[in-house]
């Protein structure tokens, strides 16, 4: 359980909160580069952090993120032509760049020098990995962006979606690095025979009170889980907890690995921005199948929105007579199961609420490292990963390792695995 | 009319309010029975006076009603897995009892003493005439449940039916002890040839501005409508409010007797609970037919829900042309009358913009009883009713007197009919 | 850009507030007759300056504007019974009349001097041009009607309508004065053979930057915009801003004149009623036509009720590829592209947020005006305005006025143009 006001901490990023301008520091994730196809395309309404924005790809494939609102009269420019460079506001045909500048204010006479004084707040944007990013915080104190191991990887290599969740977005971040949910809300009742380390799995039925080990890096968190499997051997998980809403989870055995951005649409609404890819090779026609229909690491949305098929108002699909023979919950998806967790915990948490235990030691830990880094902003510090870069290049992993091996960290395999290619290449090739 | 902080009292339920406390010493009817119809069957969600509450029939048939919301990390039980005498969270597999005794904590080690630190709020419930009752006040100090007639009865003679109603729980029952509305709201104007105790009547019809007698007792009070019919003699109804929240209206002639049960949901809705029975015989093939049709005494919902049919949002089915020619209101039934007349004087009727009459004695002398009640609560006495039994013994009635007799006391066969058999028997019989 | 106190000054009109007591001085158009189209039919809601009220018209023909809830116990009027001349409560049978006299208490006896004590609030009302209008002020301080030009006319010179728009009066009414988007917002980007005056013709494609000449009278404000055509010569359009909420804007050459009346529905939605008339002669069946599709002055509404076709909901009906060759919006006629600008700015538009221009200047002018009136109405002093009358006897005009001209003043055909023949007549006519 948390103090109430610690709660309000973690879980405001409107501007001017502690936690909200302390993200500002960070590239923020915020839509894929899908939904911005073309150039001169029709803009698209974004909330972020609180804020009313929009995004638009300009003649020049360039992506500006910018006040929703015109500076002059305060028109939607959602509305706006998207045309020659700019987007231009219908109401008097004042136009302005991805930047922000105000380019022209045709209503107003040639010699006019209103356009050199108005400016339409906009955010830098850069694209990468299939993502846009922005930088919302004070002119010149970007970093780079975070060298997560995808985003230095052919586009071939990585799938990435969009949904909305409707919760504030640390329970939803919670929900993914709580490994010990897995051994219960996943579950299918009738996979008897599931490979050991699948959701169903007998790794994680046989042992459902896994042990935390817990590594502060640069980056945020490593979560390790360990259950005891057959010959007292340990299943050990690794996720990656990444300031200040990434999270990794271990993938399963051969399969691909996952990233999730859980980033404050609202203090009520998160978007869910997903991330799957293969390191050594590009994605199979297999994958996208499965990632393009929504099943898997990736979530089902009503055609042409970011809302989720499986979602409150629907009760997320609940088949109260599947949930007697099939699965755990009778609802349909991994992540529509996840959502029901951590939505319906109400749109905040109630964390004074709560009765934790051991199995919660990874979120526990996770809430004290964000709710001390934006009390330390608060008091001038800047946390070290808005530098960005390499300090991101890490991997989530799982091994089983014998009983003798006390720790992940004393496994020199499961070390390297963790580590990527980005962690020796020049980050600025990220960037680029 | 009323004063705005007498208003206040009498109308808000939430836990820490004087009139919330004091209904929290009483047994609260909130569910039929047959809406948990089978062990380990779904369980339903209740709001109720303010709390977000979830019923669940466990797998010997007791039934639970607990906090919707674990208390580990606050996820939806309502999605729980009610299995093997508890509900299991799907989140994390805690489980817990019809008491709220957790009961396993599977994501703890197995020598964990956490289970027996936790607690889920859980209320005591009893199952009587087809109805959940549940005691939601501070331990060991419940009385017995109500002996109203209805609740020592064989099932066979009861009907009970649950809807909803979209305005503070006094408002609705004020328009059910309102006798003097019956000669307008309820009119058939085609129904010339109505009996003359129907509601479009000729003793409703004839004189429209009745005349109140009103006697207070331990359950509450009688509520005597007196009506001038042939030859000076007195039509006299009497109606039952009975602590905190019940009405008793008189029978039709030879009819089936109703109780009514108006339980705040919320401060801006509440539950009505509809139990209609024949002391002295089960219902009839036709008695059943018109009330699981909603029909009568009860009230048509959307199938498979407790919402009315005719509501605010479709202006109750009002149609203008059958107004001016066939009913009073042209909306079609009874209930949606009074919905209608007491919803839309707003979520809380504003009773300091009234303007009473002597046709409001009744509701009147409601209010003050209630508010006076739980003034009394709030320095620290406790309501005589809260006890229960056979101070609820009593039953509605009508009568026609010559007009020689003063009041319907007087009358012995109509003081006799106001009695039950209850009155003599063993209250703990009730409760069984 | 506004202080926020002026903006709020500005914007709220309920009652109390100084914008809504002085707009309660005025006659306040609120509906048009058609829409209480026979004796004894069905009343009408109407939500007004923040007040929810209650249209109907009696057996006389006379209209009622009345507080929708009854006095007695506050059950909706709406569903009431509106027959022999009056209202009447189906409740209790309480019975009032179009001035709010309460005639019948029948639920009282018959010496009860109930009737004479209570009173239902009830509004003047006058029906003039197809139009009804409401005093809302002190009783006894009421002007005439405002002898605008169709108010004298003979009814088939003029058609009106009413339809609902989703934002505070008066950012809606800027829209209507500000003659500077007409050059932007309503261009046909297909119309290259336009005639000059109309929309998309060259008198506004061609000069942008329009500039004002801004004239105070009793009656509001002459807003004049001049835009330079062929031969340096002016292409003027004077606009009437007339208190507290009508605009005129220039009729085409040729054309029907419009007069809009942009009614405070609350402070966050707003009525728009609109007449369009000829003064010389009745209105075409091609008017007709027009103007009963929601077409040109008038707007599509979903049929029986007074919302938008093209709203917010739906993004006004945005068609990006229309957008792209077809018109300036995409967004199908004149009315939506105005309500999209003025509704995007937010129910009560941020006036603290803008940028304003020389293109501004009569909005500047017209807010200026409304907040010192409200100033000094707050200080006792009522505008003159609000005695109606010829007063209100100017119409908009345009035209082209040769380089030399330097006022449209100057010209004596265009300030006959703009007088009415109301000026030399008694208003005591228009009034009856």
């Amino acid at each position: 359980m948390l103090k109430a006001e610690d709660n309000e901490i973690l879980t405001r990023t409107d501007p001017g909160t502690p936690m909200g301008d302390m993200m500002r520091r960070f590239w923020i994730p915020f839509m894929t580069s899908k939904e911005l196809p073309e150039a001169d395309g029709a803009p698209l309404r974004v909330t972020l952090l609180g804020e009313q924005l929009l995004a638009f790809r300009d003649t020049d494939g360039r992506v500006g993120l910018i006040d929703e609102f015109c500076p002059h009269r305060r028109a939607s420019l959602f509305f706006g032509r998207n045309e020659e460079c700019g987007i231009r506001c219908v109401y008097h045909g004042w136009k302005f760049d991805v930047e922000g500048k105000c380019l022209e204010v045709p209503s107003e006479p040639a010699d006019s020098t209103l356009a050199r004084k108005v400016r339409l707040t906009a955010y830098p944007v850069r694209e990468a990995g299939g993502v846009l990013w922005a930088y919302m915080g004070p002119k010149g104190e970007e970093g780079a962006l975070p060298n997560i191991e995808w985003l230095s990887l052919p586009l071939p290599h990585v799938y990435v979606s969009r949904w909305e969740q409707e919760s504030n977005y640390f329970q939803a971040l919670e929900g993914e690095i709580d490994s010990s949910h897995v051994s219960f809300l996943h579950r299918q009742l009738d996979a008897k025979d599931a490979p050991k380390g699948s959701l169903s799995g007998a790794w994680f039925t046989g042992d459902t009170a896994p042990k935390w080990t817990i590594d502060q890096h640069s980056h945020g968190l490593t979560l390790a889980a360990r259950r005891t499997v057959e010959d007292g051997a340990g299943y050990w998980r690794m996720n990656q907890f990444m300031l200040p809403f990434y999270t990794m989870i271990a993938p399963e055995p051969g399969g691909y690995i996952t990233n999730r951005m859980w980033v404050p649409k609202d203090d009520t609404h998160c978007w869910v921005i997903c991330a799957t890819y293969r390191p050594d090779k590009p994605l199979t026609e297999d994958d996208l199948e499965k990632f393009t229909a929504g099943k898997f690491a990736h979530r089902r949305v009503l055609p042409g929105t970011t809302i989720p098929m499986e979602r409150m108002e629907n009760d997320y699909g609940l088949d109260r007579r599947l949930q007697k023979t099939v699965s755990y919950t009778g609802i349909p998806g991994v992540r529509a199961q996840d959502a029901m967790v951590t939505e319906t915990a109400g749109p905040i948490a109630d964390r004074t609420k709560e009765h934790l235990g051991t199995s919660d030691t990874a979120i526990i830990a996770a809430r004290k490292l964000m709710i001390d880094a934006a009390k330390r902003f608060r008091d001038g510090t800047v946390p070290e990963a808005a530098a960005g870069g390499d300090i991101y290049a890490v991997r989530s992993w799982s091994s089983v390792l014998p009983a003798s091996v006390k720790s992940y960290r004393d496994d020199p395999d499961t070390m390297a695995a963790m580590r990527t290619a980005g962690q020796k290449r020049d980050r600025q090739t990220v960037d680029a």
